[in-house]
């Protein structure tokens, strides 16, 4: 049976900072002047948040956090929670308030929603093809500076599993620190001397021989780097026959070392990479260029 | 005769504050736990960063900042500038230093150089596709949140120019704005009662009637929404009747109202639009969206 | 017909983080310890902002924010909006919560209504000699320092105009670009070809042969250095017929050169430069050494 | 014999954070735009701070830090120090880097010393007024937003002394407080309940009453707020009287109480005031509206 | 009669950027994992704080900071005010709000509670030894960095006194400035000389030949470092009589000399110390290793 | 062969900010007034570090920093690594420069320094009392506010070994989770559904009934809460029968479950506890409350 993952949370102090950063951005030393020097400061405004295009949501709370920033006094009411599948023409959220507040507010909340409704889009495409599979798509630290926290989040919503968010909360072993530490073994023993028992082990091999020695030094995870669906294929079964498991047992094993395949990943190669039978397929695509999806404010301004 | 521009400068004091946040967030409590536990302290490393493709590079400077913040025994030698093109193969750069400073600040490096290079590379493939025209391409206020000064600077270097960089730098009016102020005309004119005289005031139209308002109010720009290659031909030739210029004097006039064009922009469609006339085309694309340029750092750690 | 500029907007995000800054600045690390020691942690009080002097307020949303800091307990009910001119006795505001809170927040409440009400008021008295004429009062780069946004946004209540908000929203070209530029024009060209549509270019002259040459490249505007009301009478003259415009016309005509006169201004000098027929007329000494308008807060303790 | 002060030190790390935050002030989004179009990036300049008027300087590490912030590269060689006495003409330093970063600069450091001597040269003429006498010139709390610890420092500079720099590092009692606290000694013996024995209490009186009350509860010092040079000459021989101190000791005591003026306080009062024989004479007119010192900048670009 | 001291307080503004900083420590880039994989966002929770200890409850607005700042929605109802004594079993407080948000705040909230606690408790053991005589408990300049503000203020709530903040609002005077100052009583002048009437001058010295010399000039206090018993009580009379007071009167004189004994404290010394009839006993113990009070959170998830 | 974990790196951008906000704390708004009263501006000093205590010296990257910050031109020359065992007299550093900066910069580098040794020194001491087993001492999230990235690497230098760092790097599952997902296995299974396959899961039991129920879900680790040696010993027990694994192989397997000990651990409880044969004893006594080693800072003005 499986275990249905929960959503994660973005709770305010996590995102406040960043949004207040984007919106001071936006706003400059003189504030919103076409919105000053054409609207009233007492007119009010309705305003609805509309997506143009089929899609995951992704930012709904870094949008109302915009609002919210510019004037407690907007009000922010969600017709769709982060992670829902979305349609053209369907409207994500109604936005009341201050004619110039909910102006002011609009293009740091559309920005955040586009960006991150992309991230979780593109992902979900990736997972789609993956999905007859065991494998699951993972994101990387190919991140745009600033925001590795709400992108990392987003790739969840579409359906992918995050790699490390960082240098310091696992190890991924790469080839300059396996010359220096004198091979893939004395790397990965280097790395468990080091860290504490909350701490993963991954290295990254380029051949069935490194990743035979890697083994040897019982990883948590093996990173099998620019290899073809056949070398995969081998990979696993030489992990399988490493584990001494059967074919079934290996798939539902919780403690075997887990492969992650990187390397030409896209739409067209992602089938072949997933049947290959590898646990994880890791590509910054999903975070570095994913196209926007189209969400729009439509305002009426009484 | 043509001026040339010159190149922008990316102050230290105007960067630092965001590569910091960067690092920090790659870094995070316990540092580059990898690096600690399978390199010693005293190792240094020599490192080149190589781009492994065409294209325009952008963010030299955060790269170095990158690794200075790091550690300021690090040093960092440029072999090109930014906007300099590139081919696969050529070393941008020479990193020499601690080998666990030198591999902590790769990521982040690597983060800035590959977004901006390639916004400036695809913005330079929009540029080369309306070179014959007068028409310039244009970013939007569509970036990435924390990150829309260095991504104008780095459509600058692929030869795009900046619309406003926020709210407050120059009024575009919208037609929520039009609404309100009661029309084309009068909103112009409220924009030029509220600014001061070092303010440019645009204004958004949808069709030839707006923009023969709009230009009864003598605007610095308009902006034509969503219009097809003949409509915009059409406004060009409503602009020069009004500014009473012959077609030379016209492409030449330094005061005449500037028309932009947005909507619809892709680099099938953007060449048309540029051989109507107008003198701006602006597109989200290359700041929302453009694929990264590939590139890499190679290490020999001694 | 005038179209009167409508107010501009102080959103909570553009003055938080200052407020908050000049609240720590007086707390320091024990807070207010002639307060603590001498009035009970349950007692209320209620308070009157009252002004002293003749004046136009401004900074009601500071003074509101600052006591709101403190303790979001406090009420702060506004009698006055910011602009509106003021009279001995006049009750701008009254506040009341904890006897504690009211008072910790009083003296940087007061701080910025003194010294922004004295920028307004200031501004006030310069426009109030100008009124007669097409001339505006408009303030520069010599502010403050930290406080440049809010002083702009009171020499505005005052009646005054907004010169450039720093280096980057308009090109303002003095002696020494012009220098190396190789002359006026030439730096208005260089100008005109960094920059793109939304950003408008002044050159600073200081003789009517340099005047003759800047208009030759078209600025949007041109600063007329220390010039007596001869001379900018002349300049006007210059103008006008580089347009080629009558004086009637010359008046209301939107988009013809901008003239600004700066240098020697002063309530004694500033009537005669206006009538010279500039349009602006540029000073720090509103930013700068503005008298405070006198405030105070009378509190009664429960 | 009299022991002269030395002069205070302004370390780096004191300046830095509201240097930068001026900087960004200033420089914006885009940077420096005049400078980036008109001067290339390999120019270097020399340029020199020269002083238009008589005064005394304050603010030169702030200058050399707003330099150094812009760019290390910039050299700043001081021609004077802090406190210095400056006449028209006389160079305060001349800097020298590459052209954009010594230009971008220009205005803050500019900005800082122009308000900073204005302070220190205010506070001169006020303590040349009382020099004959025991008074010294004491600033208050109404200093700008975040440039408290600067203003009080160029106070210093100019003979002045300071007053408390914030609520918490010295008690001043006011009516308020002795409201509640059930009258002016029933309020300095509940401030000396509460404060440690490094913290120093004084109370404000309005009466020679309130002063003999105040004087029976041993407070560090008193205010008299808004009294003549006649009543301040009985507060001071009243206070001689409760030390049982003959004239000659009463000057030299140094643990008697002190005893401070205030209100209505200028340049034409100060010296009967300071002749009454008060031990402190505080005023926020050096601090709220000192006129600025006119420094400029003179730049040579190569 | 004695007067009680009243409670200090400790405003939001003053408190919330360091819980705010501890939060995100805590819960770093991804969020309480723990929790969002475990429990559905749409539980809610009931907590209890408890004690489990004997002691004095110090940091309960850090607490209801810490849940306020997860999640607006988190109600934090007090059932002790800082200062109270618990004893174990004592609830503390009732928090209630979503699951997630409690269960994320609880650890940040109770690191506060437990620190500060610890360090009021072990204050007031101090204190509790020193009861019966004259002798305040003082804590120093020794204290963990970032925490200076709120563990005074957990001094003050045990019972004990507040030495300086900081170096900059009282002087201390130790053996480096004696020595350059030429002496113990020319370093008290050239302190007098420098500072304002608001600023305490207190002096160290290591023999009552050095104490003779510094109350020539008059300090507001010495401290007498690391004197048994037998000296301080030497000291005591030294300066009794210098200040030329019986001994009744010497106790209760506001203005005379005061004296600090600090070096060697500990439970079992101070109360000698105490008798010696010093006025102040400084430790670093109760700010640098006070053992932390037990308190936990019990929570009942819906 | 066993292998030797490599030292920890505390890179400069990780520990600045914290360093100066502990100055600035300390510098207030006057800065180190002591000082400026005595000694003059160009005086310089040469200062000894030393300790009077055996012990771990940590931090020592943190007082270089705190002397830098204060005035670049100081001096810091080590003469210790972070990790040495010093004893009484022994000199960690060497400090030179001008001696107000060296003075001012004094005591926010001895509070890190007598921290952080403070926690290395007493973990080496747990360290040692369980040297002789496979055990090693773990701190906890119970950390001061603001310290836990330092607390943490100074802990790792005493020997022990580093716990999650923060909510988000690895999953500790305990009774409220647990009740939630309806028992040790679901919350588990629900973890590892959420997670990546770089984040180890960890859930706490309180009795052998749970530990066999966890043990069926397969986390990478379990916490014994509150168990004694005997019942901690029956645990190991079951774990390895879980495991199938020979008492030999037991000890050496890499990939079997980890077992914590935490609750009711001190110096004298330690040793029996590790000679259980668990592979961690967590403990908060070296984080919240490890006395201060005594380090001081001798110097010679000049």
């Amino acid at each position: 049976m499986t275990v249905l993952p929960l959503r994660p949370s973005l709770p305010a102090i996590m995102i406040e900072d960043q949004v207040r950063a984007a919106l001071l951005e936006d706003l400059g030393r003189a504030g919103d002047i076409t919105t000053y020097s054409t609207i009233a400061p007492h007119l009010t405004a309705t305003a609805l948040l509309n997506t143009r295009q089929n899609g995951i949501v992704a930012g709904m709370e870094l949008a109302r956090t915009a609002f919210r920033l510019v004037d407690p006094s907007v009000t922010f009411e969600a017709h769709v929670d982060d992670g829902d599948r979305v349609k053209p023409g369907d409207v994500l959220a109604t936005v009341k308030g201050p004619a110039r507040s909910v102006l002011s507010g609009e293009r740091v909340a559309l920005n955040y929603l586009m960006h991150l409704s992309g991230i979780a889009t593109l992902t979900a495409r990736y997972a789609a093809e993956v999905a007859h599979t065991r494998a699951r798509i993972a994101c990387t630290r190919k991140t745009l500076p600033g925001l590795r926290g709400v992108a990392k989040y987003a790739v969840r919503l579409g359906g992918g599993s995050n790699h490390r968010y960082g240098l310091d909360d696992a190890v991924l072993i790469k080839d300059n620190h396996i010359v220096v530490a004198g091979g893939v073994a004395s790397a990965v023993l280097a790395a468990r001397a080091y860290c504490g028992h909350l701490v993963k082990i991954e290295v990254e091999v380029d051949s069935l021989e490194q990743l035979r020695e890697a083994l040897t030094a019982s990883p948590d995870a093996v990173l099998l780097d620019n290899m073809g669906p056949d070398l995969l294929r081998e990979a696993v079964e030489i992990n399988r026959q490493h584990a001494g498991l059967s074919a079934e047992d290996y798939a539902t094993s919780p403690s075997r070392v887990k492969l992650e395949a990187s390397g030409n990943v896209d739409l067209t190669t992602v089938k072949a990479i997933a049947e290959s039978g590898v646990d994880y397929i890791s590509t910054s695509k999903v975070t570095m260029a994913a196209p926007t999806l189209d969400i729009g404010l439509d305002a009426v301004t009484q």
